[in-house]
């Protein structure tokens, strides 16, 4: 009886005390580098958090927004929605033999990508209305699961879902121990990201926020679907951002983290409100273990926003320098 | 040192065991009447969070919405949102000498509530247009605080923010505290509700869903504000209701709470869904205690809804029958 009742007190001790003094001293950030940037992360976490202190933040407050290509995961060669619409163009083409002949789609399937790019955004307008659009969303997540499942990087030869960025997802981890919510808010389609962000990232559907094509409620057959139009409801990039923060979450941001001129307004808005704010830009300078682009590339072009950033406050992200490891292990 | 260890001990048992006798014990709805309607809630929630049971829901799909004119608050003799317009117009008067000959703000003056709706729809985009728009969403919602802090409901005499049905705050609280996450699903306006919502009602911005118009990010001479345009983004009503959860939460929910026609696509979408469904409509049969009204109220309409409920299984909760208490003591 007293050693079962021992056993029990020494439960109670042991699973309060040694785990909390265990927690302080771990390192949240063991895939960054000691430094400058890794310190300014926990400087602000431990100031918003710290109960009594002048910069505390109370738990519904601490609203954190993740920029997704580009800052939780690889975006060149090219936006991995983009190799999407691609694929399914070619997995659609044998029910559109008039495809062979007509542009965009002749270049799609002639693998041509000069020639897709040089039909221009009424080009893409079209490869996204058939791809993206005239099914329902049920569908749309179908689709866009089994391809994720096994869609590769064909520069990095890794699955898309794990050419992610170690050091961001411990950011996204250290942020929800210290209870944020944290959200995506991305150029992305909306319903191309949820089907996998909680097991990528562990962000769940309702914390994406993107851009969108309407929906519209049909009474089936077979029962009520939402149909996805082939028209844009929403486009959240750029000032949209600070845009779809408010209509999703309705509260400013107090720490925002993104990598190309997309990302602009939504640092500013973020980092622009009242008390302590973080903003942290991801910089691609390591040609040697990711890629190495900012002002002149096409895909996650950073420019004003790296210009902007010492006179903002806002951190740029060395990923050669303030990154120890850049990929998790399989 | 023993006497100590038990007392620890001691702390483990007294923690657990009578904790979880006295809840299941206590009555989780006790401003309801006993009866099937009742059942039906304490039954559904039981039946999805049974673990290894036929119909358990796993926590992340356990999603509940709820309605908010007169499903949540007193919607007669008129909504809430509209009361607050015709206040602003009134406010706003001295510095628009031009209104006293104008339609719709000069019935709206003279108090001549059949001479505003006389002018329409376009009278009331007109009233919406000054009252809702030209404004930053922070002033809007400063002006939605100071309003409702006082405003009352001209019938009840009480607050609008305590004209509220307690059985529906405590199926909000049985169900959170079941591991729901609980959304509000309005016509009215986001920017209008979330201001209130989380005192009111226990539900935070982040988690309401509703009409809205367009933001616009612009950058002033003191700062970034999101100002709020005078054109319709978003009508979350009837169809709109299941697009609006779609774009909000991109999951669809498994129990849905309405009261009117502008509820029926909502209770459709959530009923309709495989494994077990649980939609309630709030049926204002109480003229004594609140109001008596369905199928030719000009304010939550109920009719095409209360007709297809026997048939898609939707509850039907009258306020007289199954509603002990209405109101919560303030």
């Amino acid at each position: 009886m007293i050693r079962n009742l021992i056993s029990a007190a020494a439960l109670v001790v042991g699973a309060l005390l040694p785990a909390h003094a265990a927690l302080a001293a771990e390192d949240p950030l063991p895939a960054w580098n000691d430094g400058a940037n890794k310190q300014a992360i926990i400087d602000f976490v431990t100031a918003v958090t710290t109960e009594g202190g002048p910069d505390f933040v109370a738990v519904e407050d601490r609203i954190a927004t993740f920029d997704n290509d580009g800052t939780l995961w690889v975006e060149q060669p090219m936006y991995v929605q983009l190799f999407f619409a691609l694929a399914e163009v070619k997995a659609m083409a044998p029910e559109h033999p008039e495809w062979k002949d007509t542009e965009p789609f002749k270049s799609v399937l002639a693998g041509d990508m000069s020639g897709v790019m040089a039909s221009g955004k009424e080009g893409l307008e079209k490869i996204i209305a058939v791809t993206h659009a005239g099914m329902t969303s049920d569908q749309f997540d179908q689709t866009v699961s089994a391809w994720i499942a096994t869609a590769k990087n064909p520069k990095t030869g890794r699955l898309n879902t794990e050419d992610i960025y170690e050091p961001m997802l411990e950011v996204i981890d250290y942020l929800k121990a210290n209870k944020f919510d944290v959200y995506i808010v991305s150029g992305g389609g909306i319903e191309f990201m949820r089907p996998w962000t909680l097991k990528t990232y562990g962000i769940p559907p309702e914390n994406v926020i993107g851009s969108s094509i309407k929906l519209k409620y049909e009474v089936t057959d077979s029962g009520p679907v939402l149909m996805r139009e082939p028209d844009i409801d929403f486009i959240d990039d750029g000032p949209g951002k600070p845009v779809g923060i408010q209509k999703f979450i309705g509260k400013r941001p107090i720490a925002a983290f993104g990598n190309s001129d997309g990302d602009y307004q939504m640092l500013q808005w973020t980092t622009t409100g009242p008390g302590k704010r973080l903003g942290m830009i991801v910089h691609h300078d390591d040609a040697a273990r990711e890629f190495a682009y900012d002002r002149d590339s096409h895909v996650g072009k950073l420019d004003k926003a790296m210009d902007a950033a010492p006179k903002e406050g806002w951190h740029l992200i060395s990923m050669k320098d303030d990154w120890k490891t850049i990929f998790p292990t399989p």
